[in-house]
């Protein structure tokens, strides 16, 4: 592949010693020193022994839109390959104020109480507008961030969901490399990143709260289809009861929709996050989903499938920015969607017309 | 537009005089005027006259896989086009056995007994492999067929449901300038087919049965979020409890969605297709849909919106046929995949490599 084979020069760059500072790229290398970055070996060796300093340094070799550092994070990544996959991925979605940070602190609990190595990230294209919406603010997971079993990272800024999805791709293989057995991958759900996330987990948790008109408002089309299981959080107190009909509700809904692929039958479970109760049944269902599609072979023909899908996206996303992105088509287009609006031709001849454009 | 100026030199051909036989295209001259093929003028003329058989000839030319055929086509289409328009468009699915002939046979009488004009087409990518499975056969419309405000025509046949798509869209630009103010649309659902009906119609019908555990079967993914109202056919006599429970049970799961785009509430009503009674109630849903979306303007810029979406598609369609129908990509692909598999690249590091092929 091209693109790791140019990277092997640039790293040659860096586990620097005097009789280096011969030639060209002797200025390169003392930079490099002086921050004492360490290689991408070294990051490797670190990321394999579960070293957190390395998993977040190479994290942001991921993050970096600098070219030198993609390549050595492309290296990284294809180092640790071979070391991933061993987890379980579990996406989760809510709109805000249903208190995920709350609930993922309280399920990150009781797995890092199993002994279980949590691995926390999300996924929000606009984290870089407003100034990182989601897990920006890790003191809202005060206990969590203090576990040493628990790893925690905010979404990695861009505006393209492409992009930042396939920053968080690739995290999940450093994390599974650094031997997380859990990866949460937490998103608010802005355009499509709950497609985007549903398409890299395993198991897909919608987190909902009962009352105030809430069943008809803030769900997105297509969410309660996604989901594997709708947990009902803040099922306590006074909120009990709505809780419980809302249970009912779902139930009945989820019955009307037609059988998933896995052929698992979406459960909806009530739990209250702040008194942590319901957080083990929880759990219970995503074990049991993972026992059940384990068993039918399900679980890694969908990651299969899920590879096959952000292979073909990314290849797509791209076809179409190149085609575009043409200065001619910029300009073209709107003259084309102008005249299609005036009746004086049809999508199908204005795309012929665009088509043959050089 | 290319195709078109290129278009005009092949019509010359046609509305033959004896003077023209001394050319070198006198045979192809001679061979027209045997078939008395109308020349597109005559047959758009004929078309705007509401004459049938020249709007069944003019869909066979768009039905064509002969690129001259396809040339007229384009040029008769660009003619109708400013007298297209001009009708509500409604798009009807449902499973096999729900009884979507007998249904669009009895809205299709109370339709023209009102004076409309109504035509009738389909889209099933499968027609060609199944001969025909719906509308095929019209003597399952007996009445309505022999009706003259009325036009059956089954589904375009081809393979690829991007074909089949375009070649209906086309149709309706015909059926429109032929002053049918009626387009029903049906479509057995097979693959993404209405998901295609859906974005080429202004309301889109979902018909149902209740009972046996119908709830439970046959209904795809986001069918139920695309419909602007269910219709429970078959309530009457023994099933009509069941249908009243079914429509209930509908009323519940649609509040569960969120708000559509055109600001209007979905309807669960009950028909008895066979006994014609609901009909009635049916048109007068769809025509305050038609009412409520003219006022807040979303009827026009949903059809502006469905324009642009087949202008994308188009394009995104033919990216993407170009790119993996090249020879090294047909070969390449299935390594990278099973690099994938093994773990040693990722999705994005696959998509790369593959960009940049030759």
């Amino acid at each position: 592949m091209s693109k790791r084979s140019k990277s092997s020069a640039i790293h040659e760059n860096e586990g620097v010693s005097p009789s280096d500072i011969t030639n060209t790229a002797s200025i390169q290398n003392i930079k490099n020193k002086r921050k004492s970055q360490p290689d991408s070996k070294t990051l490797v060796s670190d990321i394999l022994k579960g070293n957190i300093t390395a998993l977040s340094r190479a994290i942001t070799l991921i993050e970096s839109a600098n070219p030198k550092h993609q390549e050595k994070a492309n290296e990284i990544i294809n180092k640790c390959l071979v070391h991933a996959n061993q987890s379980v991925r579990i996406g989760i979605t809510g709109v805000p104020g249903v208190g995920k940070s709350t609930f993922i602190e309280a399920l990150g609990l009781h797995l890092t109480n199993m002994d279980r190595k949590v691995a926390v990230l999300a996924v929000d294209p606009s984290s870089s507008l407003s100034k990182g919406s989601i897990l920006g603010d890790k003191t809202r997971m005060e206990d969590l961030v203090k576990n040493d079993s628990a790893f925690i990272r905010p979404s990695p800024s861009g505006t393209s969901l492409g992009g930042v999805a396939r920053k968080t791709r690739e995290t999940i293989i450093l994390c599974e490399a650094a031997g997380f057995d859990t990866i949460i991958i937490e998103t608010v759900g802005v355009g499509q990143s709950e497609t985007a996330v549903h398409s890299m987990v395993d198991f897909f948790l919608l987190l909902k709260i009962a009352g105030a008109g809430d069943e008809l408002q803030g769900i997105k089309r297509g969410i309660i289809e996604m989901a594997d299981t709708i947990a009902i959080n803040k099922a306590d107190g006074d909120n009990l009861k709505a809780a419980k009909l809302a249970k009912l509700e779902f139930n009945r809904a989820l019955h009307l929709y037609p059988e998933k692929d896995s052929k698992w039958q979406p459960k909806v479970v009530l739990c209250s996050a702040l008194e942590r109760h319901g957080i083990s049944d929880i759990w219970e269902v995503i074990s049991s989903y993972i026992e059940h599609t384990k068993k039918t072979d399900y679980f890694e023909s969908h990651r299969r499938e899920q590879n096959k899908f952000w292979l073909l996206q990314t290849i797509e996303e791209r076809l179409k920015s190149d085609f575009f992105n043409k200065p001619i088509i910029k300009s073209e287009l709107n003259k084309q969607l102008s005249l299609i609006e005036k009746g004086q031709t049809t999508p199908f001849m204005a795309a012929d017309y665009l088509l043959q454009l050089p």
